[in-house]
């Protein structure tokens, strides 16, 4: 059996490498042009799509390196765009991921990093706060419609939901898909017990709301047919903005437990049901991009896809891999922070591998600039902009990242070097390993972190604590948003 | 910074998604008569290049998931062919994987898996019998000028060398690139604690001779420049023979350690000096393939890229990486035998992924009938015909797999399961565990072989008793060609 994966001939290698060679400008003016007969009011404005996948792991797609899982159509955007290699979301669970995203701020900054929940449930009081500046507020400031399509999880009371941040619309679940329904998880002696029941392939022991904007319009919400509804939807807004630029975050509720596929996909992966739901997202980002070469506004827009956070491991065989990678969700090692990601814009973004470093957090820098929107100077935004590296070859100005759990700082990585300060495993209670000589791992030369070079490197060592220093004085920590519940 | 990459647009896509969906016979069609007014004499006799890797891991191209191994040529040959993702290799280290390459059976039934060593020494006396039958001598059967370029280890006295084995010439280190001075070893306390010292990078540390066909020409081969030179020789050879049908057997002594690169590629790689040598090999494939390109034979030409056994973990830093696969070189864990395997012969070979199985075994039997060469009927071959599935878009028949480690049988895979009787770690010594219940594991849903499914399975487990009895039953072991040394 033949999956039918990207090709192409010598010759059209070729032409793309000299292409590539000798900088891309010529071709991307052309297309410019080509745009500008199209779409007057917006011409140096192309649309933004960031599609953002839940608890997908750095191992799940084909071109990442799966035996089984088999995405065709993400391997094909991988192939036409960029790969990112070194790609890091701002926090290794759902909700500070989210909003490290959305406001290209680590989320301890905002509020959304807790010492005591690690993410926001159904009875909590709160949400990203009104201070906040998100991405949606400053593509409308650059012109732009703007839709919030699938999960939230950034506060599910109006004040908090999309529409009171930037976005025109919304139509999703507002949080995670297994979160509103206690009484199954005590029933079976605990949440993660209760993975081994049957109960978690019925939709209705979830209970999960679908909203439109700020009303519920479905519950328990449909959850074999959301990611098929999600993309309908999607497809229908591209279509109704297709006239003025469009700025769409099109966040799926999948393939995070409970995993259910529509009837086209379910029992088809040779990866059992993860597969089926990782492949129906796949086709779904294929239906996309269909759809703008359709109408041409592949030539206009800029689509990012990538995921919230590392894999569910202790879900078993219904969580992710992170591939070569250490460790999932909720952990500061790779696999609980690196993810795939792909930028795609034909004619625009170069085609290539890219392993520079780059991050969520710099989505929020790179779109409000292509929006013409200044950067708020009131606040730290720790985005950097990855224009340069998308469109001209150059080096990624963003040499470091932070890895937080909860409100700590348990990790940074600085160019190839990672330090941990602090580890812990991702659930298991607790249990912290405070390292007083930190570990350290070269990455470029260790990716799964197994190689402690702390030993014999303490002047590399000395040079990260000086950047860490430097973060520590000048963080400025938002009230916790997230403690308060029920 | 950015890695060039195989690119596409979706006009060519679209074009070879039609091709690939209604069958590629017509344009296979044309590719053979444009042959034929080419090259006479051999019209439906396409060359073979097998281009073999040394401890090369399921992880190691970027194409398979490594985020810094920058693989561009081998990327591109995979997105132009077929990268198969369930491919296995006959043993988990050199000498019995050769064989098993070479003669397409099990490497227990010619003699090449001891229980005393797992490969060849440079003090062993023998070697493949002269009994097996060679994959070479087939292909000479069928007309084909045959050539062995690179490491052997096979038997490096002259009636085991290649020369004695169907090659019509052999240019190459005869056996592994560690191998020849054992002085340094003891001085270091044993073989893996002087993989720690500078001496490690001293090609005189191993002395290694090189040779062309039966005599040392040079010794200690130069190893800085090993890689360049066997491409060279390739090169040399498939010009000199571009008029009649070709078998080049390429089996480069790298990534194995000792890790040399020449000075173009020595400290590119932010993989470090493993990375270097990986993308030297890469670049090696990709001015194989444009030689072909350059004088036409791309036209008529089926190379494979593989390796012969997963990486070798214990060297840390300098092994390389099974990606999500559990366990390395060695082992019968999948890290140990499924190898990155790429199928390539443009406008032949239909592109795509291929999850079916297949293995190094199935070369034998594959290429053999594409000479028009006869199976030979009075011994167990252990191959099947891989041509439907990469001709043909058919079904690979290879439904099992079994896994020795010497001469026992460890583990078997059938279908998408696989059951392990015995377990053993590569390195730690004699250590077997017997599974009274053996592990099972799908690996189709659990390619990491985390989760073992025995208990619930027992219909499954017996299904598989079976196959293994009936192979048991038929096992016939040759004389053990490893065991006398010194």
């Amino acid at each position: 059996m033949k999956e039918f994966q990207l090709k192409t001939t010598a010759r059209t290698y070729s032409i793309l490498k000299i292409a590539a060679r000798y900088s891309l400008s010529a071709l991307m003016l052309l297309f410019f042009q080509g745009h500008c007969q199209e779409r007057k009011p917006s011409l140096e404005k192309p649309n933004v799509i960031i599609i953002f996948a839940d608890d997908l792991g750095y191992g799940d797609l084909s071109s990442y390196g799966h035996p089984t899982i088999r995405t065709t159509n993400l391997d094909q955007m991988a192939a036409e765009g960029q790969k990112w290699t070194n790609f890091y979301v701002g926090a290794s669970v759902c909700t500070p991921s989210r909003a490290a995203l959305l406001t290209g701020r680590l989320p301890i900054r905002s509020g959304m990093a807790s010492s005591m929940n690690r993410v926001l449930f159904p009875d909590s009081h709160n949400g990203l706060p009104q201070s906040e500046l998100t991405l949606a507020e400053q593509m409308k400031k650059g012109g732009y419609a703007t839709a919030a399509i699938g999960k939230w999880h950034l506060g599910h009371k109006a004040e908090y939901l999309p529409t009171s941040h930037g976005f025109d619309s919304y139509y999703g679940i507002p949080y995670s898909n297994d979160m509103d329904n206690i009484t199954p998880f005590r029933s079976a002696g605990g949440y993660f017990s209760f993975w081994k029941s049957e109960e978690r392939k019925d939709i209705n022991t979830f209970n999960v709301p679908l909203m439109r904007d700020t009303e519920i319009i479905e519950r328990p919400a449909e959850q074999h047919t959301i990611t098929k509804r999600y993309t309908e939807e999607a497809i229908k807004f591209i279509n109704e903005k297709k006239e003025e630029p469009f700025f769409l975050y099109f966040a799926h509720n999948l393939p995070h437990v409970p995993l259910f596929a529509s009837k086209d996909f379910e029992g088809t992966s040779p990866r059992g049901i993860y597969g089926d739901v990782v492949e129906e997202i796949d086709h779904s980002v294929g239906q996309i991009l269909d759809e703008l070469k359709k109408t041409g506004l592949d030539k206009n827009t800029i689509v990012v896809f990538t995921s919230d956070n590392g894999p569910w491991l202790i879900m078993n065989e219904e969580g992710g891999s992170a591939g070569l990678l250490r460790s999932g969700k909720g952990s500061t090692w790779e696999g609980g922070m690196r993810e795939p990601c792909i930028f795609w814009a034909p004619g625009r973004i170069e085609p290539g591998i890219v392993t520079d470093l780059g991050s969520t957090l710099d989505l929020f820098t790179t779109f409000s600039k292509i929006a013409g929107v200044d950067i708020p100077n009131d606040r730290i935004v720790d985005g950097v902009d990855l224009a340069p590296v998308l469109f001209n070859n150059k080096t990624s100005t963003r040499k470091d990242m932070f890895y937080y759990r909860g409100d700590k700082l348990y990790a940074v990585r600085v160019g190839d070097y990672k330090a941990h300060f602090l580890t812990q495993e991702p659930y298991s209670g607790p249990e912290v390993e405070e390292h007083k000589t930190p570990l350290l791992y070269n990455l470029s030369i260790d990716p799964s972190e197994k190689y402690d070079i702390s030993e014999a490197n303490p002047e590399i060592m000395a040079k990260m604590m000086k950047v860490v220093k430097d973060h520590n004085e000048k963080m400025v920590k938002g009230p916790d948003m997230l403690k308060d519940r029920g």
